[in-house]
């Protein structure tokens, strides 16, 4: 791109305020005054001004990038955390590139090494579901590459971590249900090796354990996505006349659990109640309404933001690694 | 990251297979068996094999990645385009990274940066609803650096382009309503930038003409978002008596819609008919399920890379521009 152009000095100067000023009205900075965006807005886009984003981190030694990998993009869980990210990230002068893993270690490894490869600063990562080794990421650690790890965490690494409570979440749901007068009560369930699905599985069966209910493995199902319920359809349908209760692993499983249920006639809540697991917009949307574990996805993406910046900012200071840690609460609703 | 590692090749030797079933089966590619792939991948898995992505890159003199700058995430639409861009560029060796513009035409001239100065191999783009002008593309164009826009795309813009007929979309879904006997049909629209709000909306306006009803100014609602639903909540109350149909330009503010008239006693399709634009996973949780056009995001996504790689395997050719254009269907459910 051409270098001869309008700067932010030049607009700063023609519209005689500050060049801090320029820069965090076209930045949509919350401190300057909604006039003084559109004034500059206009003039820059009068003028055609273009940002230059390659002088700017050329002149800092940095590319002003944040590298993010997430197992998949159509889940509203992650869209708010990106939201969260992305805040805080641009408040900061930080622009966010995002990869995703489709639940493949292989193309997790790629993604990683991709965004290596293009410089950013440092990169946040929730793991993918068939991820079952490690030293990708380790050695990026090793190497200097600053790493935040949120929501599906490793427990093998040493790194910052964001995350919620997942066995407070599988706890306070199973509890829930329990206390709505439900003996039995089956779990679909994510795949073992993450950590999330252990802790929301070990949760449900604590809170069985306490209410003095048997742990029956043949009540743990794993089934986690729209098309394993559909593919478990029939299986669900025998077991759904001899239990009362369903804590499902997020919410779109749980929608299609409550679909399938009502169509082959049963009532929710009457005859089997569901909670979910994730309060996404879809919860509201299904009737009856999904009561749900609340996932602050936005609260944890600025989290992890935050954890970056602190190593982007003191890069010769020798932190520990943090574990941050959010509490779920339930949304109750009309499901259970 | 260290160069001492295991490299595909080793892979194929060790297990008397070609170097092209090691890379394919790693990739999950359609043509290699499961059996294959098991022991291709357990044998990477044991032994810590790491994709070598910038040594390829060096090699071939590409980075082999893909830039893509959507307006947001979280629509439907833009993940089914995702599925679709990574189903072919991953089968091309390409990685995918993602940036969001977030609706805003600073942000979006800032992805486009990012995107150059990561030395992405070509870039895949969805105008923001904000962008006004259009420079920053044409010089990213005239610098050599391949571009194709989809779905939101620049009427000023010469450049290859992948679009639904909205114009058809529009007066398919406005046709269906009048077919169903109604005579009082609002429509909520997209802000008129953007090509795809123009042409659904004189769709819209064609087929009410066509059937000899009058186009009403103050019928045409810019409201494109459930945020704005809720805005104009009163306003669109005040009108329901008066109609009995609106053709809303996108899923999620129908869903929205239908609430709010429910909410308000108003039957769904009894009272009012609806009828909404994408076909996204919410357009049948929703009761009564929703009516809508269909968009192929998986298709146009497909139909995106094949462009691109178009052009990245013909550096030198002088290929004229092209622009793909996809027929749209309406999905009949109850809403209408």
């Amino acid at each position: 791109m051409k270098s001869t152009q309008l700067t932010i000095k030049d607009i700063a100067k023609s519209l005689n305020v500050s060049i801090s000023t320029v820069s965090r009205a076209l930045k949509d900075h919350p401190d300057i005054s909604q006039e003084t965006k559109d004034l500059v807005r206009n003039y820059a886009e009068k003028f055609n001004y273009r940002p230059n984003v390659l002088a700017l981190s050329l002149r800092r030694q940095r590319s002003y990038s944040i590298g993010l990998i997430i197992p998949a993009i159509v889940h509203h869980f992650f869209s708010s955390v990106i939201s969260g990210i992305e805040e805080l990230a641009h408040k900061e002068g930080y622009n966010l590139i995002i990869c995703q893993s489709n639940e493949n270690q292989y193309r997790e490894m790629i993604n990683l090494q991709t965004l290596i490869d293009h410089r950013v600063d440092g990169i946040l990562v929730s793991l993918s579901k068939t991820t079952q080794t490690f030293e990708h990421f380790s050695e990026a650690l090793n190497s200097g590459m600053p790493l935040v790890f949120f929501d599906r965490v490793c427990e093998q690494l040493e790194a910052d971590k964001v995350i919620t409570d997942d066995y407070e979440g599988g706890r306070i749901a199973t509890e829930y249900l329990i206390n709505k007068g439900c003996k039995n009560i089956i779990h679909l369930a994510a795949p073992q090796n993450l950590v999330i699905g252990r802790e929301r599985r070990n949760g449900y069966c604590d809170a069985l354990r306490k209410a003095g209910i048997e742990v029956r493995e043949d009540r743990i199902l794993k089934c986690d996505t729209r098309e394993e319920v559909q593919t478990l359809r029939n299986h669900i349908l025998n077991l759904a006349p001899d239990i009362d209760g369903i804590f499902v692993v997020n919410d779109s499983t749980a929608i299609a659990v409550i679909q399938v249920l009502q169509q082959n006639g049963f009532r929710i809540p009457e005859d089997i109640s569901v909670i979910g697991y994730g309060d996404g917009p879809n919860a509201s949307i299904i009737k009856p309404e999904l009561t749900t574990v609340v996932q602050k996805g936005y609260e944890m993406g600025r989290e992890s933001v935050k954890l970056l910046l602190q190593r982007l900012n003191n890069p010769a200071a020798d932190i520990n690694y943090q574990t941050k840690v959010f509490k779920p609460t339930l949304k109750i609703r009309q499901s259970a």
